[in-house]
């Protein structure tokens, strides 16, 4: 048994109803020495590519042993399967519809579990709610020291999310845009490194093309107020992405961004 | 003294100012020991109907032992009535207002006390913020084993809410449209078994009649994904009522549908 | 060693991305033990004078030894400096922009340190992202007992944020919106001390000049439901300052206030 088990939670429950209340209701039951820590339950609905975008981002900050449950389950109820993965020192628990596959690739991806075992899951099960049924005791149970094994079959083949990479040439770096946050923000899927060598160095500046027509000269900058208070930035985010940014503004309002849209990076 | 006490808080104070905060701190403060899970704060402004729904929704999945908090409270400061309520496996505290009621009774109500005693407030009591000063410290001298009856004396009136009843007919239910949630999904009063046996084998098909002239054909569906995406369905929700919902859309949006609107089921 | 030691978060981060996750990771890697208290993550973007006034409002209720972690820090990555404040009772950590002085003024401020020791940061800082990499370490080895003074010297001279105090003369008393909460209510910089002795005992009337030119005659009450639902009045908010507002209502909506207008006072 772990001695104080961490159980972060990830949904797009939103924080107005009581479904999150009731995930974290079974848990303490299960196990009253559990920490409960909320990383959102604000994805957008059903949207498991953002979900697993942001549960990844902040998987590896939590410490050895912590336990994520992740809840984005558009096809409750249906025989989408519900699963456990195995990673190294953290184990994740949720629905097999890819939400779960990049936090654990990051982490280092070790076996997946399918959860069948009657017993770790509430005497009731409601059609729309394995968070609250299947999924949240499943994690409590961990988090006592069952081993995911005890909960089923291991198996081989689950839904693997559809990430895009950037498509690099000698000049040029195709990407997209892959989240917005609360500040705009835009984030792409391009890395530094993907750059890097890209930058000459006495003329950092590249061209940033945007799907929407927009275009805009820019340097990689380091911090947002090495640029003007509205003007637009490059830099490197903390999740290790370049990001398109306004000095305390907002890039995706200035630049009319959403999520999804292509930006090209021309040096 | 409870080991390690779960105190949950609900209210309509949002999460952008600090009233949630200063109620935390003042029951932290005496009893470092208590365990906090916030339900919700997003209830609408001063709506103790929809509070008290999400309540009685709520308090079943916690543990034995469980201090639900819960502060609506539009008549603070007046001769509204703080109170404790003592029900089974578990102890409500808020305004005597019916918040408490629908899950006291769930639960098993047992009895009320008035709150009276002013060694369990706070030294200073602001006239527009008892939650802060009557009901935090209540419920944190509950969880340090005062009984409710250290609070006041026992009290057989109080507020009921009035809850409105399905209407039962031999062909027709008719009940109204109590909440609806995040993901657009409809709750009606009306549950599974006061439609179960107007449901026949071969053709259970039945009419939904909306308050606002929409009307649909529909199945009792399991699951979401049994109708196409888009597509109006009825099922048990998680709660134990029939809810209308849309596969991966939003019914309300679609039926433009709104809490307190009339439904009316035709078999 | 702190037995239990709590610490408190602000920012203006929201809770639709990862980032207080991130930091609760950080904190809880380094001390399991710590308690960990929302104060709020809502905070409009980069807006450090509501965000001071919001930590000011809810410090005084946290006991002995709270750490309050407060992150608004639109300067990241530049030369603005991480400190330490040690209080009366409490510790705050956060940026040198004016964020923590009210709160720690509130409770008697006594030392500024400078973060500067490379040991209680995160191996690898992002520039963008001082809250994660250097402010949650600061916070949780402080609630581990490290001394405020490992942390880096001692200063004297830090940013004051500069809060206009009300203009008092014998007939009229000049100040301005600070803050609307949830609610709508108008708190203004006037305290009762303030006004209480221009108040006559049988003329207990008092004219309200807002600088969008509404004007409104008051009595100063005690609880909201002593004029009619929609009415306004005024009265001491749970903060201690004179506060306008509607029974049931927004006053913000009514009056058609913002945050930063003038308000004039006369008698």
């Amino acid at each position: 048994m772990i001695q104080k088990p961490i159980i972060t939670l990830l949904s797009d429950f939103g924080i107005t109803d009581s479904y999150v209340a009731e995930m974290k209701a079974v848990i303490i039951s299960i196990n009253p020495k559990a920490t409960l820590i909320d990383i959102t339950h604000q994805i957008p609905k059903y949207d498991t590519k953002i979900g697993s975008y942001i549960l990844a981002k902040a998987v590896e900050y939590f410490p050895k042993g912590t336990i994520h449950l992740a809840v984005i389950d558009p096809e409750v109820g249906s025989s989408r399967r519900p699963i456990i993965l195995e990673a190294k020192n953290a184990t994740l628990v949720g629905p097999d519809n890819g939400l779960l596959i990049p936090a654990a690739e990051k982490l280092g991806l070790k076996n997946v579990y399918k959860i069948e075992n009657r017993r770790y899951m509430n005497p009731e099960i409601s059609s729309t709610f394995h968070g609250r049924d299947i999924f949240a005791p499943a994690a409590a149970f961990i988090s006592l020291g069952e081993k995911p094994s005890d909960f089923g079959k291991k198996i081989t083949s689950y839904v693997k999310p559809s990430f895009i990479c950037p498509k690099i040439s000698e000049h040029i770096v195709e990407g997209e845009i892959i989240y917005i946050d609360r500040f705009g923000n835009l984030v792409t899927n391009i890395k530094l490194e993907n750059i890097k060598n890209k930058l000459s160095k006495k003329e950092s500046k590249f061209k940033v093309y945007i799907e929407n027509k927009k275009q805009i000269s820019l340097n990689l900058s380091e911090i947002y107020c090495e640029v003007p208070v509205g003007a637009i930035l490059a830099l490197t985010g903390s999740g290790g992405f370049i990001e398109i940014s306004a000095n305390r503004m907002s890039a995706a309002e200035k630049l009319k961004a959403e999520v999804g849209m292509k930006v090209k990076f021309k040096f």
